[in-house]
């Protein structure tokens, strides 16, 4: 997940549980909705299949960052696997950014109390999208900052020429009582504008503090940006381990660093978004959208990020089928490519269907994790809470009955949810989360089976719920 | 810490409490010395001595694997540090290895549904002491075993000219419930011997499952064996990420590695260890050793193995000296060097002081972490405990109240414990010290401040009891 943490920050108020809500509302689903719901979830919490597309995307893929090989293997595989399922699959062209991480390693040369032909190794990474550095790195003092404040009081004269260390430390506190999306989206600003704010001011790198919550030398990549007009320059995470240590020695001295990073950037190749549809039975044209994002980043699997939310929305139109029901909406499952990089799959998609807008009747997006989820996100009108009440009333039985109202759920669907389409996604208790995405560490034995057993549930529920609601949703 | 685990996983037995053992027995420790260890303990516990020189070990000079410019520069600092706080300081010459770690890459080039033209890759590193693979690496099918006994249960047959994947798994159960230690004794007899395993069944590498309990695709490496008469293979750790994705590859099909390891091995170099003598009033020549090792791995910083040992140590002697306690018996100071390679430093102390262990009264090592000790680990005669109760009295202030038996209680004095020295180590709560140590997450971040002062409290209280003891410990 990437972007729509700018918007998912604000958090637009009611958090209510179903009970607050009031009983289930009979005339929102019928009976039998309400009975199929129960049988889809109970089928899918005994199922393993999410966890097996899970685990092929993870282990016998592996890394599927946008533009490559394995990106390219992963559409063929899902597509592939949804047409052995019974559905027609149609890839939808986008062109994608191609950019392959090189070497990377930094040192710290100059430090107070160093031996003599000795250094300090650091645990570093690229940014993704970032320039290269001379090959043979570059070298340079380090002015440590701890915000954007902090840099723009230094001005040009103390910043030119330096690599600008952003040390602003991720809220561990707010992650362990579950508000990991919140500390995420504090720390990440940095991450993508902090190459911008320090070129501004003559610096000649920066190196970011990793915007996660481990404490293991995990580095946290993720996509950077630059803007027109201002100088692009290097940039590239750091542990919190190495922020500490750089903070530490520089307090008693001048710091020098070396750092290397010499990633590439290709021309743009073709991707694909995967689509596939489970024909609605009274309003075909009417569509529910149940999605995750294809590609990951590099240096894990990208098991909770996101083959995960894939292998969810797969399942829920596998479930489905296996059990013979028929949704009065359209179920749209689409494995989106390109989140990480740019989201040029989600806005192909848009662009082809934003005449079509009045027609998408709800949009889920699953890419917060994999682990138990504790209830259901929305964006849209708050009056949208009421309709869900029923649905939480059956993921009750599996203890996720919370509602949370956000600006935005999902980055592909952000489009969609920008164009007033009422948008969903599995909450997921997120204390663990931002340990491991975007690290090497984001690999599939961080997988609970039955937790995903749980989101897949959750997916397919809310999909067939909304598909089948008797009135249109606020909008 | 590294090769006592093959005596200290066997618990000779005798967990006691202080209350158990009934109330301090007062002609043990004078009154006199009862104030003065209290008083010791609170200096201690208020100081920040042995934090800053944890973190100047740990930030300052970095990673100090025996042979290395830091380690050389930590002799020297170690020695400087004393002196200025007025010791007159000897260095003690050994010969230690110098083995410098290379390149070193791994991935996996054949697997079950692998897309065209990539791997994926493996997070690996050598294991101490390991041969190189040729520059361009070797690449070779793996075969999975979870143990000696599966490994020659397949016979020459099946192992020739595989890598062979040591896929033990580190018991993280029995690490929460405290037992890390245990856990780590079960793992690290394939880190240590699984080359010399392979090897005689003609494998032409090993990788080892991570001897650790980390769950951040951590690689830990550690001190690898070779034996006369069998073929050096190269050896390397990988995470138990990849280890796990091993084998879910390996049950589907065919799969293949390529490994680079390029470590170089040097002619010995001198180093030293680093001894300061706080002379006894009343039985100068009688010797209560303090010590920990100043070598490390040199993935991390070697912060909590072992540079707080060698602090807690040094501040047992500065802290003497600033209340102007004076022992009866002589406290020696001593920072070892190569435990982590082999031992040099324990052994020449051993080689020169062999004649000398009649009046070595007891030999305490810290290198077990630096998290919040529980009480006191002990080797010797199993009266032992009975004398350690007044000084556990005092402890219990600190919550340090526990006594454990065990057959050996730290690399460098096992020399000493074998020749009849009781011998005893702070016993640290092992929940965390396993999932960082060997690895580049041994960091100073990792120490709490608090914690470190317990535990230089403890071995201060514990010198300075047994140099006062008015009676001969039983050996």
């Amino acid at each position: 997940m990437r972007t729509y943490i700018f918007l998912a920050t604000v958090l637009l108020g009611a958090v209510a549980t179903a009970a607050q809500q009031g009983a289930p509302t009979p005339e929102l689903y019928s009976k039998q909705t309400l009975e199929e719901m129960r049988r889809l979830q109970a089928a899918t919490l005994a199922s393993d299949y999410a966890y097996k597309q899970t685990g092929y995307l993870s282990n016998n893929i592996g890394p599927r960052l946008s533009g490559s090989p394995q990106a390219a293997r992963a559409v063929e595989y899902v597509a592939d696997e949804m047409r052995k399922q019974g559905f027609e699959v149609r890839l939808q062209k986008c062109m994608v950014p191609r950019w392959v991480r090189g070497e990377e390693r930094a040192s710290v040369v100059e430090f107070p109390g160093m031996a003599a032909s000795s250094t300090q190794k650091l645990t570093v990474a690229a940014l993704g999208g970032s320039v290269a550095t001379p090959a043979e790195g570059l070298t340079a003092e380090i002015v440590i900052v701890s915000s954007f404040e902090e840099l723009n009081s230094l001005g040009a004269d103390k910043v030119r020429g330096k690599i600008v260390v952003f040390n602003y430390k991720f809220d561990t506190e707010l992650q362990a009582s579950g508000f990991g999306l919140a500390a995420y989206g504090n720390a990440v600003q940095y991450r993508f504008g902090g190459a911008m704010a320090a070129a501004r001011l003559g610096a000649v790198a920066v190196l970011v503090r990793s915007a996660g919550g481990s404490q293991n030398r995990l580095v946290h990549t993720g996509l950077m940006g630059y803007t027109d007009g201002v100088t692009k320059i290097p940039a590239g995470a750091i542990t919190y381990e190495d922020a500490d240590l750089l903070a530490w020695l520089a307090k008693d001295g001048r710091v020098r660093v070396n750092l290397v990073l010499t990633p590439q950037k290709f021309p743009d190749v073709e991707s694909h978004n995967v689509i596939a549809d489970l024909k609605g039975s009274e309003r075909p044209e009417e569509i529910v959208i149940v999605s995750g994002h294809l590609d990951s980043w590099d240096l894990g699997t990208g098991a909770i990020d996101d083959a995960s939310g894939v292998a969810m929305s797969m399942s829920a139109l596998v479930q489905l089928r296996r059990l013979g029901l028929k949704p009065k909406r359209t179920i749209r499952f689409i494995a989106w490519m390109d989140e990480e990089s740019g989201g040029r799959g989600s806005g192909a998609y848009f662009e082809e269907e934003k005449k079509n807008v009045a027609n998408h009747f709800a949009a889920i997006e699953a890419d917060l994790g994999a682990s138990h989820p504790i209830g259901i996100n929305f964006a849209g009108k708050s009056e949208v809470a009421a309709f869900l009440a029923p649905i939480t009333a059956v993921l009750s039985k599996q203890g996720a009955t919370q509602l949370q109202q956000q600006g935005g759920v999902g980055a592909d669907i952000t489009p969609l949810t920008r164009a007033g389409v009422p948008s969903f996604a599995p909450w997921f208790d997120q204390r663990t989360y931002f340990k491991y995405h975007h690290t090497a560490a984001d690999t599939f034995d961080k997988i609970v089976p039955r937790e995903l057993a749980e989101g897949a549930s959750l997916v397919a529920v809310l999909a067939y719920g909304l598909a089948n609601l008797e009135q249109p949703l606020p909008r």
